[in-house]
């Protein structure tokens, strides 16, 4: 079975969920809405020439079941409101594509949208569920004048392969990349990444309408060496947390109950490593200028 | 609290599932396809004159969370590529927008897109699930060729205002027009649908393309009088089932239960009064030539 068959974020709006665990995460959507609302207004601006436009299509990669992506509309609908009025041109229809996963929570999701309907009563705006994997194509051709996601794109879409030529495994008794990692390991993620990524931008390329803008959001690392304590603090936590349960014969109770589990780690995670990030990656892409303008976030900095 | 709020098909795919129990429905949609296979097919042939379509828009209403719309989903697939090989035209790329209410069940309606995924493998199309109400806005304007809705129209926004000036009830103990119900009953069920459909089309007109088509099944009665054994039979025995309750003194039980209630239901319409409805209309309506046709499908001729 597939990665994209089966994962998604906790379900529904209860003490577990994605919905009532994302506090990080909205910081981190209200840090980076600036670059949102900055690449909405430099499309207006640079296509104030062109005929009006109808309908501004946007879609919203990796959106799980909100509340983050209700973030991200607001910025949009405020900016488009504002850059129009600026320019004396009439506001278009906007048209959002909530993406994720076939697994996410769209019926949450869509009960979560009645937030943006009393905040925006009078502009026209419609948002639709799209599900499926951004490793693929999602959209028609030539439609998308905006897509954003927030930390969905460093998701790779399968676990690399991580055996040597005899098919003994490379990193045994790890799961993330250590400092006792041979290099085929380091090799193995980037490369991952790399085919993940390279089948991202072939997928959104086609999508795109001509100067459509790209706002990415995403894990990134200032230094090259991926070994580095507050590069992989995280799945050091992680790896301890599974070492714990495996110690306390309690794995096969906590698989029965992922709850468990997830709340374990999201309380280790969130007390103890979310200063060991090193950055966050901003990046807007406009095609088909294929100008990237990038911005590096502190995460300490959003955190508090 | 607005019925559009609250409604919804059973959800998941357990035995008293919609999915499950939509047998009948799945029959009427199988017997109607030829008038969506005709709808394809003479807006292409009508329009091979324009330049090619990159994308054609189809919009299914009311679809629930299958598996009926994905039989609609590969008649629309299926005459597209027909009708484009024929006239020597690229395929376009097909965005099917699914709706229904958002207490619909779309997580079980995107797993389920998988039969379609499995069957159009070489045909680029699209899904998104479009949560709202038809009788309000859904889509951008002038941006669906297509739009389809089966056993959808005919539902009410609301319930009629069934009290006199004095502020008593019309139709006291009955659920339904009966011979004994005075005429202000089936007066305000019928200003109801009325307003109703009345909006519907408003709604649907700006999101239409010229020349776009929409194929609208819902049920229609050949006599004018609405008390007729066969038009509300199906209301006799949902009144008989909530007496029998009453008296069984298992109407709380049945409320905490809903399945249990929608499972007597079940057994008694799909039983005994499924021949008792008059007929099927299928209204074909092209956009802006205002041309409709339709046709009258016998219940029984389907049901057999």
């Amino acid at each position: 079975m597939e990665v994209k068959e089966i994962l998604f974020m906790n379900k529904g709006d209860g003490e577990n969920s994605y919905v009532k665990s994302s506090g990080y995460m909205q910081k981190v959507a209200a840090a980076t809405q600036p670059m949102v609302s900055g690449a909405v207004q430099s499309f207006f601006r640079e296509n104030c020439s062109n005929p009006p436009l109808e309908v501004l299509n946007v879609a919203d990669l990796g959106c799980s079941s909100g509340p983050n992506t209700f973030t991200v509309m607001s910025t949009v609908i405020e900016s488009t409101v504002k850059s129009c009025s600026e320019l004396g041109r009439e506001i278009p229809e906007i048209q959002f594509y909530l993406n994720d996963l076939v697994g996410n929570d769209f019926n949450t999701l869509f009960k979560g949208l009645t937030v943006i309907e009393e905040i925006f009563k009078n502009v026209p705006w419609f948002a639709m569920g799209a599900p499926g994997s951004f490793h693929g194509r999602l959209f028609p051709r030539n439609s998308m004048h905006l897509v954003h996601s927030l930390y969905g794109v460093h998701w790779l879409s399968k676990v690399p392969k991580l055996t040597n030529e005899g098919g003994l495994p490379l990193n045994k008794g790890k799961i993330y990349i250590s400092k006792t990692s041979p290099p085929g390991v380091r090799e193995a993620y980037l490369s991952q990444f790399q085919e993940d990524f390279l089948l991202f931008l072939k997928c959104r390329s086609p999508e795109m309408v001509p100067d459509g803008r790209m706002v990415l959001i995403f894990h990134g690392r200032k230094s090259a060496d991926p070994t580095l304590r507050e590069s992989c603090y995280t799945w050091e936590i992680l790896a301890e947390t599974i070492s714990y349960l495996v110690s306390q014969d309690d794995v096969q109770h906590c698989l029965l109950s992922p709850s468990n589990l997830s709340k374990m780690l999201l309380a280790k995670v969130q007390n103890q490593c979310i200063s060991a990030f090193d950055s966050i990656v901003v990046a807007c892409i406009s095609r088909p200028k294929g100008e990237f303008e990038s911005l590096s976030l502190n995460f300490l900095a959003i955190r508090e």
